[in-house]
């Protein structure tokens, strides 16, 4: 049978989400996890794969099990063979045409990036870091040009495996309070290091070294050399995966305004 | 010359504040730090010597130094040699009457609680959890018995070194936002393990196990072993410290509530 499960992890001690021959990837402490609840080696597919040093307040997998567990084995059994910075939030048994990856229809993700004269000691790893005040006016004057289809050739990882820049985006919108601004994007799906580089690029415009055009100037020329490097991984968290309702799965958006932030927080 | 630094710092990494043999405590990170920029051996004084895994919004300290140098380079040249998990945030040249810890005169600290079925992983060590719903209401009422002078001897850990277990508590409240509860104790000066104590009863009260007016009783028994357990370290945050206007000190409280939490979080 197929079992799909919602995750939350702290990127911080892993080298990403995909599994590495020295072990050192999420799915790898997690198919060690389920292969003891399951007495069998299992093979997890997630929806989307994580960057080292990423978090996820919500990621989605799933894998095929020849043994039957009642859905709590699968979270409260998983979780006690989990490091605590991996936990299993919900298990659900799916219908076999089920696929984490390629059933998800959008994903959202968030950075949260605070803004300081001395770097966070507490949230270290948590949040991005910028020393100086920014132009949230100006950046989110920026982030509107990006909704809607376009190449996105300028935000994309030279490694990137995609096989189209071609990308409908949703949202991108920032928050701001106080010293804690939240960026939030929401695409079909997205390239390579692509919510890093746009971050990167929306603080060169709130830092004031660009105007907001300049962003509609970098998805027309389509050129990554063109635009600003790629920002830390710290701040970023995956925070949705949005499936068809037919199949039937709990809740797959954990925002962190609502789940590490009051819902409070307000722009 | 005397100088005062404010610092924030995660406790996860370290063996509480205080200098250890093996070089383990916040303040061994700190006063070799120091000693790199001052190129002489430096002491430290604290205002609340923390436990083990006890974080520190703010926590203010003094020292003696033979060199003269900007303030800037007490923060920004010590940061350069300390963990990214410790900061400075600020350094002040103070009068030589003051010390860190006998001239405050009162302390805050706060303690945030996730409730939920799973327990956290992105803020794995930086929030305490429970896995069960807990009656606010009740552990509201059952807080309001400890302002006041009282003595704490029901709180106080068998290896507190204070000399008496009466102190002022001038705030004991709890406010909830969605799954987090946050608990805030203000008083002159706490008894070891006495917060994480008053939390773990506070908890119990939350649960049921007792009425409000076990509280009362606990501090009229004025004994350890009718309280419950000392609660985890995991989300205790010292986060503020209250001195005279005359020491000329920058802010000393950064409540968890706008720097790690929006200000807006409510009851």
């Amino acid at each position: 049978m197929r079992i799909a499960l919602g995750l939350e992890y702290d990127g911080k001690p892993f080298c990403g989400w995909q599994s590495q021959p020295g072990g050192c990837g999420v799915q790898d402490a997690l198919e060690s996890a389920l292969a003891h609840m399951a007495a069998h080696p299992v093979r997890v597919h997630a929806a989307g794969r994580t960057d080292t040093g990423v978090h996820a307040m919500i990621q989605v997998v799933h894998f095929d099990s020849e043994v039957a567990r009642p859905e709590s084995a699968w979270v409260r059994g998983v979780n006690a063979f989990l490091p605590a910075w991996v936990r299993v939030l919900w298990a659900r048994e799916v219908d076999a045409g089920f696929h984490a990856r390629f059933c998800a229809e959008r994903r959202s993700y968030q950075y949260l990036l605070q803004v300081s004269p001395v770097a966070p000691a507490v949230l270290h790893g948590k949040v991005g870091w910028y020393h100086r005040p920014l132009d949230v006016a100006a950046m989110r004057a920026a982030a509107a040009y990006l909704p809607g289809e376009h190449d996105f050739s300028a935000f994309r990882a030279a490694e990137c495996q995609a096989k189209s820049p071609v990308k409908q985006l949703y949202r991108a919108d920032i928050r701001q309070h106080g010293e804690l601004y939240l960026f939030e994007f929401a695409a079909s799906a997205f390239l390579h290091h692509m919510v890093r580089n746009l971050v990167g690029s929306l603080v060169y415009v709130g830092k004031g070294e660009h105007p907001p055009e300049w962003i509609a100037e970098l998805l027309g020329q389509k050129n990554r050399t063109f635009a600003a490097p790629t920002f830390s991984p710290d701040g970023l968290y995956l925070t949705g995966v949005h499936y068809d309702a037919r199949w039937g799965l709990p809740v797959c958006e954990r925002s962190l305004t609502g789940c590490m932030l009051p819902s409070s927080m307000a722009i």
